[in-house]
């Protein structure tokens, strides 16, 4: 196989911390060298960038899951891509992988943080979304702390997203009931229709409270919280008696605004079990779950959307309409 | 034995739901007619009549724990008194038994629910308080839900209380760093040099938050929440990754005020695990937690206070005057 490999690439930098709402201005385009590979090393070609509400948090200052990304460094990103170079023994040219190589073109890697990603089934871009960490984050939430059984009613909130769509789906599987909600008609009717919830409600419609009400008769047993506030405090006020809530993002509060619990009482009184996760902290559980959603998504029965954005030079854009949930399904940059 | 059993005694029912703060005249104060006693019933004189903020939401209409308060009965509540007269062959005249007889001077029971007391070692009034409910409520968070091992820190709030001393005193035991939050100089001072915490926050003195910090230099690994608000946003505030959380009341909203979690983010970001609960509903742990916490009591390891009000006629007032904090230690009324 021939591959010609270009000397330079381009990435995005993170320029400045945001104050509330992410800009455009908080990134910059930068055109680098290729660099000369080291023993043990290997060149990527990015095909998919995946964005993601966690970005959000890395980009300030303050205590978020991990450590800030830095300024002037490439934005951390998951990518799948290309090998094409290798100095390493166990890569090869044309071989297929996924990694964490950043808001950038191109990526070199020793390799260890890298997975060898099976195009033969399953779409390259997938192992970004359910076959990759929202997926997980999913399976994850679901299977480990919310802990759903047949029967059992579920409220998992961003229903459209690239986590919450996996949510429903996996509770359908189980027998639960699966009430989703997310922002406007169209993706409610999606929710519905495409992923086979049992009903979804538009937060936008402005009666959340009231809908989430008739569309969960029988109370909520278990909640996936992916959004926070009003979303979170509805599910809450629905909450059944030893409900389990997985919390696994505030989406609602990343710029900033108040993401106060106030149905907090519930909480007490219902005797709810809640537990915040990142699931990168749980690696010990994604060879299981990530076989089960590969087999899922390979036979047809778990469906995902995505929102599909053109070249490295869109992806702030793509970003800030993200945390406004202007996407539809999971959003990924296609890089080539 | 000779035991004269009066024709008449006086109880207090909730005469009216209170919309907001608790007022007297919710209550009402009754005589009623002792009755005769039926095959295999029993009558107790209660000598002490145990008073507990969870009192407050069983007044209400709306969902609680359990079952609202029927207006014009007895006010619910935990007992300790003595078998005055008998026609059951498990207890005799004169032993004494805990029950959840109301607020009432004496009380019929078909033995169900009694447990016999040993008072050899043990005062009968601290089976209201370190040696019963309060007692096991810390217990059983303590060692179900916040599992702290040496080393850490735990914080809780309403330290002085009947269930907020018994935690930090747990603690100290396990080889934890004990911080407790407590309203006015003088709670405080007893949190640290009578029951042995490493630190109490004067939550009045108007610098929660950097009092706080400051007794925890190390964060906070466990918190053990009665009150809610401002006081558990505090904690929620200085927690460490993977903290643990035991939500056993929120005081500070039995009034109606707002006990919205403003902290919400760090449930997120520090991962932290949170379990509402009533401890009633886990009896499979009182033999265990309450041998154990008997036998601290008997060998000194374990203190308490009490607040004792006299007769049943203080007894709304007193309870009013309990969920304003002015109690110090466990609130009982003294019945004889």
């Amino acid at each position: 196989m021939t591959v010609v490999v270009p000397s330079s690439y381009r990435r995005i930098v993170l320029a400045s911390r945001p104050r509330g709402a992410v800009l455009p201005e908080n990134f910059r385009l930068e055109t680098v060298a290729v660099p000369a590979l080291a023993d043990g090393q290997l060149l990527i070609r990015n095909h998919y960038l995946s964005l993601d509400p966690y970005m959000r948090g890395r980009m300030s200052a303050g205590k978020s899951y991990a450590a800030s990304q830095a300024l002037d460094e490439t934005m951390i990103g998951g990518t799948v891509g290309e090998v094409v170079a290798s100095n390493h023994a166990g890569f090869a040219v044309g071989e297929f992988v996924g990694g964490m190589l950043g808001w950038a073109e191109m990526g070199v890697s020793d390799g260890l943080l890298l997975r060898k990603l099976d195009i033969s089934k399953i779409a390259l871009s997938a192992y970004l979304g359910a076959a990759g960490m929202p997926g997980m984050a999913a399976w994850y939430g679901f299977n480990k702390i919310m802990q759903a059984k047949a029967g059992e009613t579920i409220v998992v909130s961003a229903a459209s997203g690239a986590v919450g769509s996996v949510v429903g789906q996996l509770a359908k599987l189980r027998g639960c009931r699966a009430v989703g909600i997310a922002g406007g008609a169209e993706k409610c009717a999606y929710v519905v229709d495409e992923l086979g919830f049992d009903a979804c409600v538009d937060y936008k419609a402005g009666n959340l409270a009231a809908d989430l009400k008739a569309a969960t008769p029988d109370g909520v047993d278990a909640i996936f919280e992916n959004v926070g506030g009003e979303c979170f405090d509805a599910a809450l006020g629905r909450s059944n008696a030893f409900g389990r809530v997985a919390l696994c993002g505030m989406m609602a509060g990343y710029d900033g605004s108040d993401v106060s619990i106030r149905s907090a009482r519930a909480l007490l009184i219902n005797r709810l079990t809640l537990r915040g996760f990142i699931i990168t902290e749980h690696q010990d559980c994604w060879p299981e779950g990530l076989a089960e959603l590969g087999g899922l998504i390979a036979t047809g029965q778990l469906k995902y959307r995505e929102s599909v954005a053109q070249g490295l030079a869109s992806a702030p854009d793509t970003f800030i309409g993200l945390l406004k949930g202007l996407n539809f399904g999971k959003q990924l940059v296609k890089l080539i």
